[in-house]
């Protein structure tokens, strides 16, 4: 079956194509009284928006929230908000190759496999402009959760890494790779360059940090905080690998420094403070309080200008490249996608801690 | 709230603490006519049973699954199929400590500050005593989808990786570590005796090949095949890192190096042969007939013998260490219970599968 | 949490208010290829359209449905086909009686209580035009149950019965009450008239008969076939009460007289041939292959002209009465939804059982 | 698939056969810090309990509850509850008669079609013998909502109403009928006795009043209170039909008669007092405050001793006789089961609403 909704009590359900009139993004269960308006959602939208930079897709698209329903004299009714984008940039070409051919590291081959048919102009349901759909409904979530802030940001890009110290929160909106190390900036804009002008792509790794989670958000033991968030981001197009906290170090790590030792709270901090956060704020599936931190891998755009070898629906041999638009790392406009993401799931994990708990 | 099933079609209800009388798990919309009794699942609960090696935790559990329900004549009926397992030896003890303070790592102080109490008799819920009932539940899934073969052995402990060129899969059931290099071996029991003796941990990766999925299993765009993996894997206790196929490994590729060929199929194997499996499997969240291949890393065990500081339930300052019978390197019994999740996404993507393509 | 979800693998996702831009459905999990524009959708639509006949509301809408996503070259590709009806008729008039006063047997004063809040225009989200989502949803349902057919009409208006004896199908829709029997036609006619003329409304039973379903179809114990049935006709505006086959009248038989006596099937007409079908097709929850029978009562309408007390937001004393388009009988435009409803469950339970099953 | 979990938040989860070891429901989602224990169950069980008047099945069981998880120290932990009741009287028969033909008005036939075999022991899954799971689990649920009142009574048993004017809640418990007219109950006892000599047997009808349902309680539009209650009640063994309020008789009614009018509340009674109570407090799927009334037609217990004209396995003429301990009216133990059922809907429903409005 397609399952095209996300979450359990604050949920979305995403529609639309690539290429197709429009997409959209149908929120339910948001909690009646809230103000919004296209103007909440809008600024989100327009962080991921295509054409912004030389660095990103050069496919323009205004990305225009339209709401449907759902809001009445400027306030959320506690009813289905139905928002819509329409594509106006889907150029007029000749699909015939990519109708006929699999594109290797694409869902051509699997969604052939699977529906027998698939909708191929622009990757059709399978392309990330569907992402549009997943940052309005974050922006959404994000009323839900005003005590939270979420930022996300890319630490490495090509493989090469930002310097911890220095980062700069204030950086990363001041350059087209939401980098918060601005020496790391110009080696990136290097990077993709030269990607591009090779025909080739590179890959990159977003961090996104929520701060103020409440400690005990979180459903044990399959709606774990941290299962959530990995779902959430594991299913963002091109993610290969997601880690809570230290990830993939902890594995490396011993009990000893892993281990995140508590103290007393200072006065008005709340019940306790950590001295470290190698669980990334995330224990047993619960939030402790602390700030929830999350790294997603997301291999390079695999359309590229270099011939690959691939076959065709008759399963005979060709050479394909992939003429078009396309961003030279997708990793890059993934960054509002994972914050979107992030919000999706904390709104719903605060709404299911208040239905259990009546906190 | 909490959420103790999992899965769409293919489900299981996990219930039981760690020193309840016992814990079980409801299988629920197994297909009917599937020969089960007890001894299906008897071998695959033996693998991560406790106290088998001086390698894990020295208590002694029969781990002994009961069939209660769902099962008739051998067969099953289509039915609730009801798995009880009783805890034998959970021994009595002071749990005056652990009561009132707060393991650093541990789901202590998360518990409490969502429910605002917790058993927290040897963990309680949060315990990983629980992955017994996934590990009977997977044993059921695994007749679900008979034609799918699914091995986890680890592929690094305490930061030691094993030699790729080494693996021998024959080795991995002969050792008490699901290594599959027979060198690595006698590396890691060194490492494991010495942190034990330090009163320490350590921590493992674990990775899982699934083996002749078919091309096409997976449901997008919310229940992507690896999206479910990874929150599959994720919710496993002491898990804080997923990865499919090159992982994080493919943020440092590029488009051109990371793309797996297709090229016709030879005679009788499929529609297609992929040259390589970067992908880990997995396209656009759907199948794509290669083997699926995931990593997980796992945490250092947080209860050690050596004291770290911690507040208890007033919120003052404690030292507190962990005595008790525990794992010195929980990832090594994760190994089982990786492959039972795996095997429970796989058995329920089937299902779903069918439903909406008939095949 | 508002729940606007419908349906386990073939869902739909509705949204939209009576005054808003447009209203929808977003159809999930539908198999890929088949063949689908709107041309399969809009007879259906245009069977409950408002304003077809005098006995019905006069609002004028074209109730015009649009694809706008999920079908490529005219079939289905197994992603979400989103469907959009655009509000034309929405008059511009005066709310403000109604935005501060509570209709009795309407939904204002329950959403006041619920939300705080209500978009009163024309009932907003409490609105039967919701319904049209519905139809058109259920539209794309009977294409995957082609096999069975679907027949929904009035047995009863304003308390007068049909006659079972002139049951001819073919009368149902030659008349503006989808009304089997020609004779009661005439009285029916004069009853709403009546009711009109009094600023009065009348209440109505439909029936809905769905032949050729599978025997075997229904997913005990929750999600059981007649539970489902229940719960698609209840949650339909104006339904009070569902009876499946003889419903109330099998609490005043007897187990002999109740039984559905089986008997060696007819050569090619399936595994057995029942005598009677006073279970109306269902038993232990699960299809026999008999004709589904449903029933379900609607309330009259309660928009009248007639003056009733109510009170206010304030909570004084008020004296209402609606005016505006209402239908005299709200029962007559249920026919098609009650279909689409039945069509929705049908194919869902399809899909369920062939997930199990394999048949 | 079977789907043997019911409701979104509160939920539990049934397993068992009528002559299976044992059955039980694990409950999850309860909130945390309720004091529970086997003592707050038992009493619901025992009033649905077998054998405790000639008016009910001779089976003899205990139905003793057991609490295997989600309790500590006498209170809920917010982690599943597993509940246990032991099969003790399941007597050693001849079941090959059962085993290979079908009886008329059971599920045997459909089972069979469904799922290619069955477990015909005393009906297997589809046995009334599995609302013990229900009545143990509403116990729990009346545990969240205990400002809310649910009384369960017959208001009609074989065809014979009670006097709704010689009504007499102090009745109910005093006759094996939950009968609240005296003068019925000796009718009743006459009725009963008459139907079992005959070898025949007798339908119901269930009324079942829940006080102080707080207004605005509900989830439109695909989880309305009436619906959801629609779906728990018909989902019962041999439940026909529901009714909310006055059910099929409103159809009958007019706009004018059916409105129930609203009044300026009286001091600390509430935001507003309702004349009458047509609706069954529900509007557009939403408590209105008032209470919520719902009646359930029970058909005659299908398991009768005289003989019907059957088929079996091999689709052969057969007669059939139901030997064995059957309850002559089973509308009579489904009072405490509705009850059940009512509670678990409005649990559910309590915890809905507090997640999406926080009140």
């Amino acid at each position: 079956m397609s399952f095209n909704s996300f979450g359990h009590l604050f949920r979305f359900t995403s529609w639309g194509e690539s290429h197709g009139p429009a997409l959209g993004a149908v929120v339910d269960g948001c909690p009646p009284g809230l103000a919004l308006s296209e103007k909440d959602i809008q600024p989100w939208l327009d962080r991921r928006k295509p054409g912004s930079s030389r660095f990103t897709t050069q496919r323009r698209e205004a990305d225009e929230v339209k709401i449907l329903s759902g809001v009445f004299e400027g306030q959320t009714t506690g009813t289905p908000i139905s928002l819509m984008i329409e594509n106006t940039d889907q150029r007029s070409r000749d699909y015939s190759n990519v109708a006929q051919q699999y594109r290797p590291a694409h869902g051509d081959f699997a969604y052939d496999a699977k529906y027998g048919l698939r909708d191929y102009r622009g990757g059709g349901r399978s392309s990330a402009r569907e992402t549009a759909a997943r940052v309005a409904a974050g922006a959404v979530a994000r009323l839900v959760i005003p005590e939270v802030k979420i930022q996300g940001y890319l630490v490495e890009l090509g493989g090469d890494k930002i310097d911890r110290q220095a980062f700069d929160e204030a950086e990363i909106n001041n350059n087209p790779f939401f980098c918060p190390d601005k020496k790391a900036v110009e080696r990136w804009e290097q990077i993709v360059d030269n990607a591009r002008k090779d025909g080739n792509s590179v890959g990159a790794i977003v961090e996104c940090v929520a701060t103020q989670v409440a400690a005990g958000w979180g459903a044990p033991l399959y709606a774990k905080l941290d299962s959530e968030l990995a779902a959430a981001c594991m299913g963002i197009n091109a993610v290969k690998g997601v880690e809570i906290g230290d990830g993939f170090d902890a594995a490396r790590s011993t009990g000893r420094d892993n281990a995140d030792a508590l103290r007393p709270a200072l006065e008005g901090h709340g019940q306790a403070r950590f001295v470290s956060n190698h669980a990334g704020g995330v224990t047993a599936g619960i939030a402790t309080g602390q700030p929830v931190v999350i790294r997603c891998a997301l291999k390079p755009t695999p359309s590229i200008l270099s011939p690959l070898p691939s076959i065709n629906r008759d399963g005979e041999a060709v050479e394909i490249s992939t003429k078009g638009r396309h961003d030279p790392c997708v990793g890059i406009r993934a960054v509002p996608v994972v914050e979107a993401m992030v919000a999706l799931v904390l709104a719903d994990q605060k709404l299911l801690h208040r239905a259990q708990t009546g906190r």
